[in-house]
């Protein structure tokens, strides 16, 4: 009989518990295509006594997450505390420095120190692999590193957050504003009771980081990633879109350019006509886009504890079968530094909404301020009249760079009919 | 220095084209991501003096596609020749008993003889890889076998072949009927002359045939994949769909049933809500239903020298990394044989296009024989009077059996007022 792979599980909550449960209801059928039986040998959490819905007989308790990292009897620590550093990047150091392969679902701390790690475990000769980290059960990671290994990638991009989708589809679907619809799925528990990290966009960012090191060779750089959120967005905005034949989604993007590699998290305008505008709820996708296979697209559930598990458990499954590589792709040490493309640089047609009293000239005066930034202005929408006397004006503009355009936007905003802080969303062209 | 990958390639057609390409362009890429160089080593096809746009300066040429498979200084052999017997098949077995991995773009070899090849590469510790034998660039083979290996698979289902949904598309977009599209697209190649295997669906139950073996753990079993092609598909019988909202899709489909694994390849009704139902043209799609992981999609073009090529480099970059395993997931002496569900007891609702004589009672005779098997009515479309006296009358049922569904039909076209033989498309629910 071979060898079990033997396992150590840090970490207890949702996902850790959905880890237990496939591995227990699957045994035999990981065991007949791992080639040899995933065997849980302990586990780590803060809290014993919490109920779980779980079978953990046989099973070793460790009240020290450590004691995993440092156990003779373990093959593989699979890290599931969360953040960015402390406990979880000690663990995950003090493992690969025992020797011990390394399976995390934490995008945070590889966004700050992927690179560090992945040469940590390279040095050991372990695997330190992620694929629950992104896109939750959706193998992206995989077709990154392996599936698509024959292609340089040029561009990629995705719906890398549930809990944005989730609402930027229900803000769609009711009318409703950002504030309510946020506060409807933190009631039904799509969102935190803290939703900056979702909201915000540095966990689309942390994935998107994640993401565009494996696809470039590149060593992860969060810092790197231009990150805006949801938060203004208004109903107005998504009705606007609808109209002009976009859906508004906050996607990661990350593409080669001539000045560097270009990482952003934002709201943007997809055409109605790509793929990606249809990925509703939920739901997480990604594009890669490369040099030989053309444009491909992943979907599926992005988070929750099946898809997430399924994740955790393919990368066992490597482990078992002896499928171990570069973190990143490539070795560590020929990782490169991520030269970022100034966002400054970025080039793109935008979408402005701006509230103006509704008097003559106004529109002038804002043609005006986009003329001499040479700006190109490709339409504009003004809606009816309202009883504050201000109106929404709506301007798409033809490509230009993001400095002109920002250089318009701070003197737009200065105007006196101009009521509130401009809106500006980007449009993408897939 | 590691050693080399050393590589025959049988078969210079537009895939074997693009692989040199590919391994020429992305050489210095390809050994650092694979961890050792991809040496072309040596190519065999049937004209050496044929233009093909490739460089093969220092590349042995074999006459006989077998010395590729005997040559002591090959480690891997690529078959691109084709067809589900004869040089293939022989290629094959002949390399694999040499102890040589082999990765294939043939799906027609793998359908009929899957399981046996299988077995022969595990004997001899070999790698039998084929993703580019399914839906060209899209990395589904890969996800079944890895990336989704910690799932129970339920159902899985695709758009597997470019031809047909190309011509689907272009029937909607057009409103011209099959004949026509099919000639457009025979003269502008996106169809062979002889279009069989494409538009009579059997090069979609070829692939089918391998997803389901490396989904289930069943031996390939092409026997038993029900297959009917397109050309039955009118133009009508589109803008009925639009009408009805739903999309009409060449869809392969495999699923767990009571009776057995059920494979199915036939033109289907597709709800405009299934994200399936948005890819257009050559384009492939494949979704995975996993216990754990939920429904994932994967998509992206399923032909063309790029995307399979890619396919073929993502296999002989596991290859030189080392990442061997059983060619359908499990060890082929644990496949188990494929029960096949029989397609009578297949239960789903049904789209009926009648071409009837426009005169009283016809409507009650109709309604007459789906009553007597208990056939439920979900809806009817008559659509106005024709020259000709002949009208098209739509059915759409809710669900039931095959079985019953056949028989009604079949006293349906007896009947005198029925002019041609019905039209039956089943309808999906996903």
């Amino acid at each position: 009989m071979t060898q079990p792979l033997k396992i150590g599980i840090a970490g207890l909550g949702t996902v850790g518990a959905g880890v237990v449960k496939l591995l227990a209801e699957h045994g035999r059928l990981l065991a007949l295509r791992g080639g040899r039986p995933l065997k849980l040998v302990a586990v780590s959490a803060r809290s014993k006594a919490k109920k779980r819905d779980i079978d953990l007989s046989g099973v070793r308790w460790e009240r020290d997450p450590m004691a995993l990292a440092m156990a003779s009897d373990i093959d593989v620590v699979i890290e599931l505390i969360g953040g960015s550093g402390g406990v979880a990047r000690k663990l995950v150091q003090t493992a690969l420095r025992h020797g011990k392969h390394v399976i995390t679902a934490n995008k945070a701390l590889l966004a700050h120190h992927g690179a560090e790690l992945a040469a940590l475990a390279e040095k050991r000769g372990c695997s330190l692999a992620f694929e629950a980290a992104v896109a939750g059960g959706i193998p992206v990671i995989k077709a990154l590193r392996e599936g698509l290994v024959g292609n340089r990638v040029s561009r990629l991009y995705g719906i890398l957050n549930g809990t944005c989708n989730y609402i930027l589809t229900t803000m769609r679907e009711t009318g409703r504003d950002f504030g309510a619809v946020l506060a409807e799925a933190q009631a039904a528990g799509y969102a935190e009771a803290d939703p900056t990290f979702d909201v915000d966009g540095i966990d689309a960012a942390h994935k998107l980081a994640v993401l565009t090191g494996a696809a470039f060779g590149t060593k992860v750089n969060f810092a790197g990633v231009h990150v805006e959120g949801i938060r203004r967005v208004t109903a107005a905005d998504i009705q606007f879109a609808e109209e002009l034949g976009y859906r508004i989604k906050l996607l990661g993007l990350a593409r080669r350019t001539p000045y560097g590699i270009e990482q952003r998290v934002h709201p943007c305008m997809v055409s109605l006509k790509a793929p990606i505008a249809h990925i509703e709820g939920v739901f997480n996708a990604v594009v890669v886009e490369g040099d030989f296979v053309g444009t491909t697209m992943f979907q599926g559930r992005g988070a929750g504890q099946g898809p997430t598990a399924s994740a955790v458990v393919a990368d066992l499954v490597d482990v078992a079968r002896g499928h171990i590589m570069p973190a990143f792709v490539v070795p560590a040490a020929r990782l490169t530094e991520t030269k970022v493309s100034p966002m400054g640089r970025h080039v793109g047609a935008y979408y402005m909404r701006l509230m103006v009293q509704d008097r003559p000239g106004v529109i002038a005066a804002i043609s005006g301020i986009l003329a001499k930034d040479r700006i190109s202005v490709e339409g504009m929408l003004q809606r009816g009249r309202s009883q504050s006397g201000e109106v929404p004006v709506v301007i798409t503009t033809h490509e230009t760079e993001e400095a002109a355009m920002q250089r318009a936007v701070a003197r737009i905003a200065k105007l006196k009919a101009v009521a509130e802080e401009p809106c500006i969303i980007r449009i993408e062209q897939f």
